[in-house]
Parts: structure tokens; sequence; C-alpha cells
């Protein structure tokens, strides 16, 4: 029996004019950004706030950096605009220090793609590994809780 | 006494880690991205699909492009990751074939930025000047009923 | 009697897949984009280390920032993928903190757009308005030498 | 005997204002974007023509398509504001229809990321698979000859 999918990992996006090239579709590109900003997205939804654990915000810039260490996509229908895409993210802790998030990206029933970000934490000055924010911790406990296949 | 803005012409918009730069606020070109988003928006809120003013989506391409042959922005404060945009569109007719739409970015009470795009109409084969599209007349005078300082 | 452009303010720039959209043809953004970074192709064509300059590069960042108050971008005619596209800045100091550079973006004999932005000078961290940084004041004057029309 | 890498496949690129996020970095999705663009770049410095390949130039768009069906990167070490990056192209046929061009990105003699994207032949119009244009054929087979070790 599989578990609900969180609400918080349940997203919508509706492709954009400067998301096409001049080959008519969605540019492969955008995608990378499209699964950063769901998980942005998630985060939120989840209940933390952005400046918790990006720099960048008008409150302090955390003392851990989540800097990407490896991303991956896979492209298997074209999308359009005026597409809306129903995105389903997937968090993963894989060490202590190391978690990584895919979204799937469906059009009605069809996936039409797939990426994913893979992250490490470091202290933002030292730039060395350490343990992952707690606050992270537990938006990756809340969305792992019931997951049978995580991947 | 002002009329009331419709609905389709006041968007939200939250800024996203991908809009910042490393001076940590975010990055002025984006905020023409946002024009132009916003438009699309507002277009669907109005009830026009994507398909039947942009080239590109699932529908036949318009014969009809409205390539932008004007923009401009004002920054009047930096803008943080997290931050929730209110964005209210004042669209305006220039003559048959030319319109601009005005963005207002504000930030609680605070006007934080404005841009302005403006687009002719053309045969999308020919690049010939032609009327503006009869849905976005429509757009434009669903928009404008009501403005008394429409700049 | 017109002077020599100066070297650092004429540059040249090839259209990627990536600049179009599914017009066919340069979306506007882009050339917003472009007229960012011929400035700074400019600044190092002169001599000045991007570091100097803006945030960011591996040295420390500078306590000066200049942030843009103001862009403006006219397209004349359609860019497409793989023109080669010659840039020539005309910088202009404004005020002690402020400057403008305007971009001519030319297809062989044809003016094909122009942009224009403009920027303050601010302390970084206490956001109050200042002189414009030195090493910029150089560049303005060394570019400004013989404009007989700057703008 | 390791054979010399052709010119056309080791390109430079410096980091650009525009390529940094608040983190105060390269984000992470431009180094993709960097990767089609060097490939791009490599296709002319080899000779053959941007509209032979991609849509969207002043030629007609050509009647296959190279959509990517699969892209991935890793990331060694930040990336700064200024850096000259070195990037070396391995592209590899996979089939008659698939190939793959991976980019290396050095600064200095340490390698700081790598890239791959995967394309498959479509024919631009039906979309069903086949083979790889002739010119591009022309550009791996001059690109691999005496490659050793291919990945």
């Amino acid at each position: 029996m599989t578990a609900e999918v969180p609400s918080w990992l349940k997203l919508k996006r509706r492709v954009r004019f400067s998301d096409t090239d001049a080959a008519g579709v969605v540019h492969f590109q955008h995608i990378l950004g499209w699964c950063h900003q769901a998980w942005e997205e998630s985060l939120e939804g989840y209940g933390l706030a952005a400046g918790t654990i990006f720099p960048g915000s008008r409150q302090d810039d955390p003392t851990i950096a989540l800097p990407i260490v490896h991303c991956e996509a896979v492209f298997q229908a074209p999308l359009q605009l005026g597409d809306v895409i129903d995105i389903v993210l997937e968090p993963q802790r894989i060490d202590l220090s190391c978690f990584e998030v895919k979204s799937r990206f469906k059009l009605g029933e069809q996936q039409v793609a797939q990426g994913c970000l893979r992250h490490v934490a470091i202290h933002a000055t030292s730039r060395s590994r350490c343990q992952l924010p707690s606050e992270l911790e537990r938006w990756l406990e809340a969305s792992c809780l019931g997951q049978i296949n995580p991947l």
C-alpha cells in the first residue's frame, strides 16, 4: 500500500513563453531551474521560510550552504507553451551531509521529464562538509515518511 | 472615484534563489522577465489560452506576432529572496497596431519597481504591421474600463 | 570631426540557441543581459579586474555597489540564431554618483537594437549614495574622451 | 600516446555577473547552458553554420531536430565571477541516431565541473527517430579521431 504524498511535495507550473526556444518547445535548461524552484516552493509549503535555507533573504544568511554537487535530467516528451505541469518531489537523504530531490514532471497521466538535484551541506565560510541543517532534516523526515520505494 | 482593478490584472510572485545575483538581491534582468510572465498570466486569468496569442503551444501558431519594440524598467528598492511581490498591470492601447503593459511591483505598500513592455502587431510571416488580434483587443478593452489615469 | 571609439568599447557577440524563443528570434530579455555582459567585458578590455567592480569574485567584495536604477531597450529588427552582432558602448557620467552605459547593437551596417543601463553608486552595507569608485571613474573618463555627442 | 585535441573542441569562457547567485558563486543551472553554448561554438569552429544544425537562423530551419533526452552535471569546486574557464569537449556517437557531448570545465589545472548532454535525431515535423544529420556526423568523426578513452 502506497502512502499518500504530502501536499507540500505536489506542485503545479505552467510553461511560459520565455521557457521556449526556436525549436518551439521548452528549452532543456529551464527544467533544471524548475527543479530548484519546486524545491523552494516545497520548503515554503512545509512551513520553512526561504531565508532559513538560502542566502539572499531579508534575514541573516544561514551559516550552512547547500551547494549542488550533481544534477541530472531526463526529457521524455516535448513540453509546449501553456502546458500545465504537475510536479511531484521525491526527496531522499543520502547521508548525514547529503540529500537529493527528484522531481517528476507530468502532463496529465504522462511523465514528460524528471530531474534530480543532489546537495551537500557545507559551512558557508570555511566550505568544509557538515551535517544538514536541522530545519532541512525535519522537511526530509516529514517528506520521506511512508515512502516505500523512495527512488 | 477610482474604478476597481479587475482581478486578472492583480498578480503575486515570490522571489526565487535563481532570481538573485552575487550582490544578494534580485538581478535587474529578471524583473523584465516577470513583466512578460505577469502579462501571460493576466491573459489566462481573463480567459485567453496562451496559444491564442503566443507561438509554441499545442495549437497552431497564431498568424499575428506581437514582438516587443521597447521595454523599460525602474528599480526603486532592492528585492530579496523570499519576498512576496504584488504586481498590478496597467495595459494601454497606443494605436491600432500597438499597445503597452506597465507592471507595478509592490512589497506591502511600497512600490519597489515598475516595468513597461511595448508591443506591435505584425503578420508572423511577412512581418508587416497589422491590427492587434481581436482576442487581445478584448483583453485590452476589459482591462482599461474605468481607468482614469491610465499611466 | 568624430574621435575614434576606443577598442574596449567595441565588442562582438554571436546569437546562441538559448537566446531564442518560440517566435524563432532572440527573446527581448536577453538583449538586456547582453548590455551588462558587454559592459563587464569593456571594463576588462580597459584593464579593470571584474572583482574591482562586482561582488562574487575571488577578491574581497568591493565596498561600493552599483545597482541599476533604470534600464531601457529599443528593438528595431529581429535577431536570429547565428547572427554576429557588433556592439558599441557609449558610457556617460550623469553626476558624481550616477552613470549610464548605452549599448548599440548592429548587424552589418544596420542598427538592430539599443539598450541603456543606468547605475548609481551606494555603500554596499549602508546602501547610502556615494561617489563612483575611482576605477570606474577612470574607465568613464577614458571612454568619454573625444565624445562629441555622447548620447 | 594521446592524440592532440582538435582546436574546435577547446574553448574558453569567463564567468559573468549574471551567472552568479546570492551564494556568491556560479548558479548550477548556468553550467548546463555553457555546455550547449560550447557545443554551438565548437560546430562553428569546425566550420558548420549554426543554421545547419539549429532552428531559428536566417536559413530555413533544418528538417532534423536534435532534442536533448538526458543531461547531467557534476560540480567539483565553486566558480567565481571573473574566472576564466577552459572547456574541453568530448563528443561521442552512441548509435546511428544518438550522440552525446561531454564538457570538462577547468580552472588552471583543476577540473571544477563537467556536464554531458545527450541528443537524439528526429524528423522535426513527425518527431520520429532518424539518422544524425550528415554535417553533424562529419563533426563527430573529425572530433573523435584518435580518441583513445572517449569517456
